[in-house]
């Protein structure tokens, strides 16, 4: 079964409809498919013969002779790797995506890429075993941080310098047997949202990730859309105010310095310590470290510096947001990462800049949502890329728009 | 041969080929296609039958049996009307893009759709006279505001209000009798750089227009991303100061308040009056107007209130572009329209600012460069997309990504 893909578009058709739908018998393929009842029949033999489908019995009778029901082969996994900057999150699915099994452990990205995919493929073998899996039909990785898709490695992400350029693709390819591919977070977040969350019914969104820094998964005609270069959604960097603060990018008033996990904790220490805070400052004594979660928690109750917080950086993020929606015009914005746990609070400032400062035609029915998946939703997102590369109609002359990525098998 | 389409996927590439490469043997078909010989030479003949495609003679020998030349039918015609603010502009193409004939007349948006279009399609009746056309195989317009491209209207068009939700393509495809596309003008000349402009060889690009306002095209793996309701791209509104002047749409410091050819002449008019920019007072009194051309030449003869006009302007726009790149990450922008004829001095401006604020990973290869094409991009641009209607795979259930935009025959 592995390293084995759908030889026309046909087969790779067939294979999203029973991922998607699940079990369906030959004749409901017919109708859904629009092919012949024979050459349906050649095409699902093929997929059996090649270990992607199974029979599964004989279908409920719509008179006349019985249809038999085919679907995803049963032996079918996909694995999941959601590496953030302190966890490591991995699940494995079925082929109709259900997640079997998850295991989550703490980790340090900066111990480098050996000793993380080390720890990752350990708790890859523990959750092959525990789901009955003989081993895994493909794997996608998230990593927070810059990727080179097309070469499946992180390229100069800015809090993990071991990780520059190493082959996190073959890698992991070559020690699980089976295709994978690498991506950023909060592009396969993006994925999962559109999966399973808030994003089901979209073509054309964003998925604004707010963590210790600020991404944007850009999903164009219900693809992922990377740019030229890889890095298309890097709004963190976008300067909000040229007065603002010092970047690590080492330009200044960038969004990510102004707002986000690492800015807001910034931002709270120095209120709980200047007392300006009095809730903060509480805080503090006793935790000895303030969070984003604390200012959070605290402007929920009322304090109004974190009330402030909270609304200058929605305000900031808002403004970007504006100006992207003129420009992308997207169907839905969905808000998740971390700092999205604020909640509410957040969602009204980011909601009333957006439709204030945007034109009626483009903001006319566009949501802006919270999240739905939380975790999973780079879990699921990871699991779907690569089904979705499996399950992908092969290119040909007619259809090439560009190069297929290389997938080490 | 009017609202006759390839019938499948096959023919719309052999269509494809045979217009951006010219005319080919039938031999060099199967080397380009991926056919066997006999399944092409049975699409050749259905195209042949339904008028889409020409042979034109024996090919030159590659030894054995003679090979004939096949072409896109010599009888094939595409419409381009560009239609400007002040200006009516049309082309004729043959069925390899080639422009056959070409015709600009004055008019004045204001005198409503029935009276401008009524023009337009004298102009395409001579210049079907002139260039020998039978008829049109189809026709693409681009209209200088918001368009519903699905249902082929403007909507709510700032500048002219009487066209808001005019049936365009419904009243040119029955006056025409062939299908009609319309898009609006900053789409349909971003893909004429795609076709035979600087954009040539990429396909994730902006075209940035710089006329009277400000609008943006963008194109993502090789075709028009319009949004979720057709508005994306809508540069001209996103805030860039809020300190700002109002603008027209009711919000403050929008980029096209600031800049574009109104707020130069605008600025340029203030500067003359009160005697700031000699230059321009000079021309004032001259010329009883002064324009954003104006301004370029004041600027080139080293006027420093011209200067300055250009510079800040450019440095504007450079700011929005920079936050464009990093969420968007082209491989390209093209900068066109009526002010960008200000040239370098504007060009300069724009690159400085966007390669300094813009991170590495984003701007590495990307270049900012005026457009090649001119006048030519929208007629060129409205001809192509039309085209590639016409030339396009037929949706089949297994890779339909959204509904085809509906066209009147």
């Amino acid at each position: 079964m592995l390293g084995v893909w759908p030889d026309n578009r046909h087969q790779a058709a067939l294979l999203r409809l029973l991922r998607d739908g699940g079990p369906r018998s030959r004749a409901e393929l017919v109708d859904a498919v629009g092919l012949s009842r024979s050459k349906l029949a050649a095409e699902i033999d093929r997929l059996i013969d090649r270990g992607l489908v199974d029979t599964a019995g004989p279908a409920a009778s719509r008179g006349g002779r019985r249809s038999s029901v085919v679907r995803i082969a049963a032996t079918t996994r996909y694995l999941g790797i959601d590496i953030g900057a302190t966890t490591l999150d991995l699940a494995v699915t079925d082929g109709e995506m259900h997640i079997l099994g998850r295991l989550t452990e703490r980790t340090d990205l900066r111990d480098g890429p050996a000793a993380v995919l080390g720890q990752a493929l350990e708790m890859a073998a523990k959750l092959r075993v525990e789901t009955g899996s003989k081993g895994f039909t493909g794997a996608g990785v998230g990593i927070p941080g810059p990727v080179s898709f097309r070469e499946g490695m992180p390229v100069s992400p800015p809090f993990m310098p071991a990780w520059h350029r190493f082959p996190v693709r073959e890698t992991l390819a070559a020690a699980l047997g089976c295709p994978v591919l690498v991506d950023n977070d909060v592009n396969i977040m993006a994925l999962g949202e559109m999966h399973a969350g808030v994003a089901r019914s979209f073509v054309d969104f964003l998925f604004v990730k707010i963590g210790a820094g600020i991404g944007c998964g850009i999903v164009a005609g219900g693809e992922v859309y990377r740019g030229a270069t890889g890095s298309a959604g890097d709004i963190g960097h976008i300067s909000v105010d040229p007065e603002g603060p010092v970047c690590v990018c080492g330009n200044t008033g960038c969004l990510e310095a102004l707002f986000g996990g690492a800015a807001l904790a910034r931002d709270a220490l120095a209120a709980a310590r200047s007392g300006r805070s009095p809730h903060l400052a509480n805080r503090l004594r006793e935790a000895g470290i303030v969070t984003p979660v604390d200012v959070s928690v605290a402007a929920a109750e009322g304090d109004p510096y974190a009330m402030g917080l909270v609304r200058d950086g929605a305000r900031r993020l808002g403004q970007v947001l504006a100006g992207l929606v003129s420009f992308f015009n997207p169907g839905l914005i969905v808000i998740g990462g971390g700092v999205a746990g604020i909640g509410h609070a957040l969602l009204a400032e980011i909601r009333s800049v957006v439709y204030r400062s945007s034109l009626p035609l483009a903001t006319g029915d566009m949501p802006i949502a919270l999240s739905e998946l939380g975790d999973e939703a780079g879990l699921l997102g990871a699991a779907r890329m690569i089904s979705d590369y499996i399950c992908h109609t092969p290119p040909e002359p007619a259809n090439q728009a560009g190069p297929r990525p290389a997938v080490a098998t």
